[in-house]
C-alpha cells in the first residue's frame, strides 16, 4: 500500500457545516488547511433547517447570507393549536418569532444541503481547500515533545483515500439529486460528486499544526482523543419522524411555523424554501419513521383537518438525548466542535446553529496563532467560551424538553414561554461570553467601562444599527462595516466633533496610536502590517456641514479609505429619522467613548477615547 | 433586390430605453412585435443616467430592478458650493434627493448601457422578441380604408436589413467593450454584436396594426408622419461637456451630487456606479467637448480643489433645446414615444425616465387592444395622458433653465427650490393623469369617491405600504402585489371583517361579481379568461386569530390562490409596528372601500365596497 506524507497548517475533519464554517474562516485568513470528509457528496435534503438571525449575520459578515436568505422560507411567527375527544383542534396562541432587536435577518427555514452549500460557495470564493470526499482519518499522533512550540507541526493525521468501491460501499444512500429532479438546483453542479484526486486507494500522512474534528455525534476524533460523550441516559427516548414534502392542505396555519397537539400527541409543521414543508409528527421508534407512518401519525392528529402529500423529499428522524464530550480540546492542538462536541434536541432548530457558531468562535484564533499574530495560549479561550455556551444550551433545550416532549402533548404556556422568551438565545444574538483575555470586564486588571454604552454589551456580538456614510449621506448598516476578514476593530464613537475640545480628544487618541511603542507600530518588523490586524471606524454625531472628512486625523486611515471609514448620526438634514445608532447604543452624543470589537464580531472593550492607552495594554496581552 | 413580405402586430422603430420598454409590455403581454434598430448594438457606456424612483418601481413590477439597483449609485441628497474671486468655495446648500414617500427605490445613476440592459434581460425572460440590429426603416404606408378594423394589418412598413457593410458605413464609433476591458460586464456577453439574421442585404415590407417610433430626437416615424418637431428656436443654447470617468479628488463633495458655481460658471459631479464619477462642465462648442477641454473648464472652477482623471470611460455633450412632436400619434395606429415626441436639457436627470414611461403607459392599452380585450378608442387616451405629462415636463425644464443656465451660473435658491420642490414630479411618483376613460373622477359619469382613500390618488400610481401575508404573517410589499402582467387588480379594502355586518359586505360583493352578467363572466366566451384580466386582493383590518382566509367567499379566489391575494394590516400581535397601510391610505380600518388598479398600476376608481356594480360599469365601459 502506497503511503505519502504531507504537511498543512491545520486538517478539519468532517465537512458538514460546522467544518465548513472552520474552512471558511482559515481560507478568508489565508491559513493552508485541508478538509477532509467519509462521505461521497454534501448533503442536499433535509437535516439541520433552522438558520437563526446571529447565524445569518455571520454568514453576511463573509458575504454569502444574501443569496441563502432569499431562497429560504421566513418564519415570523409561531402558531399551537390544540384538541382533544371532546374538543375540537383551535389556535391557542400564537407569538412572534422576531423582533427589530434581534437583527437585521429573520428566522428562516432551509434544507442543511443550502446552507452547506452557502458555506462551499464561500470557501471556494476566498480561494479555499476543496473538501476531499471518501478520506477517513485512521490515526492520530500527538507530539507532546512539541506542542510549545507554535510553528511545529505537532501532529499526525492518517487518513485514508477511499477507493470508489469502497466509498459506494460505505455510502449512505442520501440519494444525489439530478437536473430535472424536485429541488435540483443549478448551484449545486460543481457539488454533485467527488473530484477524482489520484490518491484514491492510498494512505497518507499529515503533518499539520492543528486539528478541528467536527465529525458528527459519533465523532472519530472524539473518540481517538479518549474523550467520552457524557448524557443523561434515562432521559427522554421519545423519537420523532420527519419529513420534507410537498402538501396541499386545509389547515389554517400550514403556512406558519405550528405546534399541534391532541389527545396526548403533538406534531408540527414548519414552511420550507421551494414550496416545501417539513412535518414533523410521532412514530413508535426509528425504524417506523417511514413517510407512510409519519403521514399517517400526522393526519389522525390533525382531522378533522385534511393534508395531501404529492411529493416526499427527504425523511429522518430526531431524537432527544443530551450528551457532551468531556473535554472540547486537547493540548489546545485538537478541538472539537459541533455534534462531536455536544448533541441535544431539534427542538428549538438551534443545533446547527451552535455548531457553526462553535467554529466561528474557534477560526480566527487558530488563524491568529498560525500566522503569528497571537501567542498558543488564546486558544484556551474557546474551551472556556464554547463550554459555556454548551452548557446554556443543553440547559436551554432540557428545560423546553420538560415543557414539549417530541412528539407528546406540550405544556401551551410553558413551550411558548420557553420559545417567545428564548429568542434573545435561540437567535445567537445575545450569546454572551464571560470575562476572559478578549472580554475586558468583570475583576480583570483592564475592565471596560460598560456604562459608556449600555446597548453595546461586552462578551456580546455588536448589533448594527443604520447610520450614514459621511462621504455621501448614504444609509449604511453599520453591521456591514465589520466583515469576518480577520482584523480588530477600533470603533470610535467620536461624538459631536464641531465642537473644537471634542475633536482635539480625538486628536489626541490618534497621537496616541501613532507613537512608535504602540502595537499599530510593533507588528512591522514582522511582516504582519497594522492594517492586516486592525482597522479604524469612525462614527461622529456632528453636522456634516460643520465638519468634513479631512478636519479628522488622516493617521486613522492611512493606507486606506475614508470613504468606507468614517460614519455619522446626525438626522439634522432628514425629515425622516434615519439613523439612531448613538441612542440605541446609549453612547452620549456629545463625549463619544471608544469600542474595540473582536475579529468575530464580539465585543472586547468600552472605554472613553483617551482609553485608548488601555485598549493598547489589552491587545497586547492577547498578541505575541 | 430581394423583397420580402410578412406581417406582425407592432413594429417598434428604435430601441432605445422607450422602445425596449414597449417590447417589454408587449412580450410580457404576449403579443407579438418586432422592434428593430439601425444601430449595430445597444449602448454600453454613458448617455442618460438617471434613474428616478418611479421608473425604478416599473422596472421592478417586471422583475427587472434589482441588479440594476444594486449596481447603480445611489443619489440620496445634493449640495451646492459657490464662490468667487473674492470669495472662496464653500458649501451653500444641502438638500434631500429621496424621501420615504416618494417609493422604495431612491433615485440611483448608472449608464444607460445597464438600463437598456435590464430591459432586454427582461424581454428575453418573456420570450420577448430579439432586437432587429442594422435594420432601417425605409417607408410607411397606413391603409386609411382598414383603420377602423382593430384586427386590419393597416399599415405596410418597408425595412432594409444592412449588409455588415453598410452597417460599418453607418455606425457610430462608440466601441464595444470586450473583456479585460473598463466596466466591460459579463452580463452584456449576449449583446455585444448582431446576430447575423440571413436576412442583410434584403428588402422587407412588414405589414402589422400598430408602429411605435421610439426612434429618438431624429425620428424617422416622425418625418415620415410628416409631425413638426415644434420648440423654442431663440432658447438657451449653452452646451454642457460631460465625461464618466474615474478620478481622485480632494473636493469634499466629491461622492455626492455636486454643482459647483464660480465667477459665472458652473459644473458639476454625479457618482456613478462602479466607481465612475460623471463630470459636467461648460465648453465653448459641440466640437470642443473634448476630455481635455472639460477636465480644464472643471479644474478651473474647482480650484483650489483639484482632481486627477485616471480613466475616460465615456464623453458627450449635452444641449439645452425643447422640442415636442406636433402630434403623439396618427389615426390610433402609429405612435411617437421618449425623444421622438419631446426633447429638452438634461438638468434634472429625469428624460429617459419621461421616454421610458411613455411606452408604459402605451404598451398595455395597444396589447389589450390586439388581444380583442378593448377597443380601439382607448388608444387617444395615449395622447391625452402623455400629452399632459410631455406639457408638465417642458415647462418644468424651461422653468428650471431659467435658475441654472447649463454649465454657467445657478441662482442657488432658484434651483434648489425646483429641484426640491420638484422631487414628487421629477421622482415621477406624483405624475397625474386627468379624467378620462380609465381616470374615473371629476364629471364623469361614473366618479370615484376620492374621500374614501386620501392617501390614494385617482390618477397616480398607487403607492406601496408594507402589509403582512395573512398566510402567514411575513411583512409584505404591497406594491409587488401589483406586477405588469397586464391585468387590472380589484383591490377590496375589507375593513374590519371580524365584525360581522362588514364580513357580509363583503359577501355581497363577492355575489355580485358571481352574477352572470359582470364582466368576470361575459368575456368567457372569448377565450379570455376573467383571471387573465382581472385579479382580486383583498386587504383587511381584522386580528388574524378572528378571522381566517377561508371566513372570505371562495370565489374571489377563484382559480388563484388566496396565499398571495389575502392581506391584513393589523398589529394587534406584534411589539412593533409593521403594517399601517390604512391610515398612510387614508382608508377606514372599519369599513374600507374598492379600488380598482389599472395594468399599469395607476389608480382609475374608487368607491365604497357597495359601488362594485359602478366599479363594473366602467370597466365595461373601456372593454368590447
Amino acid at each position: 500500500m502506497t503511503v505519502t506524507e504531507s504537511t498543512t497548517d491545520v486538517v478539519i475533519i468532517g465537512a458538514g457545516p460546522s467544518g465548513l464554517m472552520a474552512a471558511l474562516w482559515l481560507a478568508r485568513c489565508g491559513v493552508k488547511a485541508r478538509i477532509i470528509d467519509s462521505r461521497a457528496t454534501k448533503v442536499f435534503r433535509g437535516h439541520a433547517d433552522g438558520m437563526q438571525s446571529g447565524t445569518l449575520d455571520i454568514f453576511d459578515s463573509f458575504g454569502i447570507a444574501e443569496d441563502l436568505y432569499k431562497k429560504s422560507a421566513q418564519a415570523l411567527e409561531m402558531t399551537f393549536w390544540a384538541g382533544g375527544k371532546d374538543s375540537p383542534l383551535k389556535r391557542v396562541a400564537r407569538f412572534p418569532k422576531w423582533y427589530p432587536e434581534l437583527g437585521q435577518y429573520r428566522l428562516v427555514h432551509t434544507s442543511q444541503g443550502n446552507t452547506e452549500r452557502a458555506l462551499l460557495d464561500g470557501i471556494k470564493a476566498f480561494n479555499g481547500p476543496e473538501v476531499e470526499r471518501g478520506v477517513t482519518a485512521a490515526a492520530m499522533d500527538i507530539d507532546e515533545s512539541k506542542i510549545s512550540d507554535p510553528k511545529a507541526h505537532a501532529i499526525k493525521v492518517t487518513v485514508k483515500h477511499l477507493t470508489e468501491e469502497e466509498l459506494a460501499a460505505s455510502s449512505k444512500n442520501d440519494t444525489v439529486p439530478r437536473p430535472g429532479d424536485f429541488n435540483y438546483d443549478p448551484a449545486d453542479e460543481p457539488y454533485l460528486k467527488r473530484r477524482a484526486s489520484g490518491k484514491e486507494g492510498t494512505t497518507e500522512v499529515i503533518h499539520t499544526k492543528f486539528v478541528i474534528g467536527t465529525d458528527g455525534s459519533r465523532s472519530w476524533t472524539r473518540n481517538a482523543l479518549g474523550f467520552e460523550f457524557l448524557g443523561d441516559e434515562t432521559g427522554d427516548d421519545s423519537v420523532a419522524g420527519v419529513l420534507d414534502c410537498v402538501a396541499t392542505s386545509n389547515f389554517p396555519d400550514f403556512h406558519i411555523q405550528t405546534m399541534i397537539s391532541k389527545d396526548g400527541r403533538g406534531c408540527g409543521f414548519v414552511p420550507r424554501e421551494n414550496g416545501l414543508t417539513r412535518i414533523a409528527a410521532p412514530v413508535a421508534n426509528r425504524a417506523d419513521a417511514t413517510p407512510e407512518s409519519i403521514i399517517k401519525s400526522l393526519k389522525e392528529i390533525i382531522s378533522p383537518y385534511e393534508i395531501n402529500v404529492t411529493k416526499v423529499d427527504w425523511c429522518g428522524v430526531f431524537g432527544s438525548r443530551h450528551r457532551v464530550a468531556s473535554s472540547a480540546s486537547k493540548h489546545s492542538r485538537v478541538f472539537l466542535a459541533g455534534d462531536a462536541l455536544h448533541i441535544h434536541s431539534p427542538r428549538a432548530g438551534i443545533g446547527m446553529n451552535f455548531s457553526i457558531q462553535d467554529a466561528y468562535n474557534l477560526g480566527w484564533k487558530i488563524a491568529h496563532v498560525v500566522k503569528g499574530i497571537s501567542p498558543l495560549n488564546i486558544l484556551k479561550t474557546y474551551d472556556e467560551e464554547r463550554g459555556l455556551t454548551t452548557k446554556q444550551l443543553i440547559a436551554f433545550d432540557k428545560a423546553l424538553a420538560e415543557q414539549a416532549p417530541l412528539g407528546g402533548n406540550f405544556s401551551v404556556k410553558g413551550t411558548r414561554q420557553g420559545l417567545q422568551d428564548g429568542l434573545p438565545f435561540t437567535s445567537t444574538t445575545a450569546i454572551e461570553y464571560e470575562a476572559g483575555p478578549f472580554v475586558a470586564k468583570g475583576d480583570g486588571s483592564i475592565t471596560s467601562k460598560q456604562h459608556l454604552a449600555p446597548g453595546l454589551i461586552v462578551g456580546r456580538r455588536i448589533p448594527s444599527q443604520t447610520v450614514e456614510k459621511h462621504a455621501n449621506g448614504e444609509p449604511h448598516d453599520f453591521g456591514k462595516s465589520f466583515p469576518s476578514d480577520g482584523r480588530y476593530r477600533i470603533v470610535i464613537f467620536a461624538g459631536d466633533i464641531s465642537r473644537p475640545e471634542q475633536l482635539r480628544r480625538v486628536e489626541r487618541l490618534s497621537q496616541v496610536l501613532e507613537l512608535p511603542e504602540t502595537f499599530l507600530q510593533h507588528s512591522n518588523g514582522r511582516a504582519i502590517f497594522p492594517q492586516d490586524v486592525f482597522e479604524t471606524l469612525v462614527l461622529h454625531t456632528a453636522s456634516r456641514d460643520e465638519i468634513e472628512i479631512t478636519d479628522l486625523p488622516p493617521f486613522l486611515f492611512k493606507n486606506s479609505d475614508p470613504v468606507n471609514q468614517v460614519f455619522v448620526d446626525n438626522n439634522d438634514s432628514r425629515t425622516w429619522t434615519l439613523s439612531e445608532a448613538y441612542s440605541k447604543y446609549g453612547i452620549s452624543r456629545d463625549t463619544g467613548c471608544l469600542v474595540l470589537v473582536r475579529p468575530d464580531r464580539y465585543i472586547m472593550y468600552i472605554g472613553e477615547l483617551e482609553d485608548i492607552t488601555e485598549l493598547i495594554k489589552l491587545v497586547a496581552s492577547v498578541f505575541i
